[in-house]
């Protein structure tokens, strides 16, 4: 086997960590949290459905990436709640270093490759970036909204925290928010979720 | 909220049941088996970083899409064990059913592009198709190699059975069934996996 293939397949087999950090968002069958691969499935599943309503069009292949990656930094920093203000502080710092070791473990090439792609999603300013912000958040708050907003009540989140943290989905979509919007109002409406 | 996004929505909502389809692999730190959502998750990453290695060029968003919806059916269907003889005798009809059923979810546009490339995919004829189908089998193949043949001892199977059933890998990649075919006999000769 060459050294190029014993290092590509080395990473592969360290990433399945990733199938073991869970997150705050339940299954829709609310029987357990669900894990960052399978977040990973399924916001690249978001991705190739959705993104028909990105604001500027986007290389799919590009966006599929990111959504595969985007939370591998997780397996050394951990996820964070998005509601989570201390975490949060220092969360780009604790990523970037998980980055660069874990990034590091391929052939220099596609490592430096996939390092840029990442660094490219967490900046938001590319159409690709902006869309998969949009959709990394669009699947957590879906899920929210149909299990009665279960999560989002057990941590004593509120509509108008919600809207502050997830008003970045209109950077990506302008429609996929304006669909967000009118579920969450919903929501309040129906008293499953804290108005303030 | 337009009927066409809601539709798409009612879908990816639908298949969050993949995550709790299980499979007969383990993950590596075999804690747990792991489910067809993550999986897809690693199917999809191993084709990203292998490409280089497939018999021909491939569409690389090609791959990854049949790597993201290839195992839906399996919500309706469940899994079959590779070396499941009786299991796979109408594994066909029961995951062709599925398909209709699943892909029949979305807008008949989507829906048939979808489920198109599942028959692609399962048809294994394209260069996309036979390189998808060699990373399908490679995956779980290195994590049997990685927990000690765990999944395979657990049923009896034998490196005779593996090499038959594994063998379309090399349709796919050479180098990669190379490779594999090397750490079988090496699992063999270390008294991991029985020969016949």
């Amino acid at each position: 086997m060459s050294g190029r293939l014993h290092t590509q397949i080395g990473f592969l087999l360290e990433i399945d960590k990733l199938k073991q950090i869970f997150r705050q968002t339940y299954l829709l069958d609310e029987t357990r949290k669900e894990n960052d691969a399978e977040h990973s499935w399924h916001f690249a599943m978001y991705a190739v459905l959705l993104a028909e309503y990105a604001n500027e069009k986007v290389d799919l292949l590009k966006v599929v990436k990111m959504a595969l990656i985007h939370d591998l930094v997780e397996i050394d920093a951990g996820d964070t709640f998005l509601y989570d203000e201390v975490g949060n502080a220092d969360k780009a710092e604790r990523e970037e270093k998980a980055a660069e070791r874990i990034f590091g473990l391929l052939p220099p090439d596609v490592g430096e490759e996939l390092h840029a792609l990442w660094v490219e999603f967490e900046a938001k300013e590319t159409a690709e970036a902006k869309f998969a912000g949009a959709i990394d958040r669009l699947q957590p708050f879906l899920h929210n909204i149909h299990t009665d907003g279960r999560a989002w009540g057990e941590h004593g989140i509120s509509a108008k925290q919600i809207r502050e943290r997830n008003g970045v989905i209109e950077n990506g979509s302008e429609d996929l928010w304006a669909y967000a919007v009118s579920l969450l109002d919903e929501a309040v409406a129906k008293g499953q979720v804290a108005a303030e």
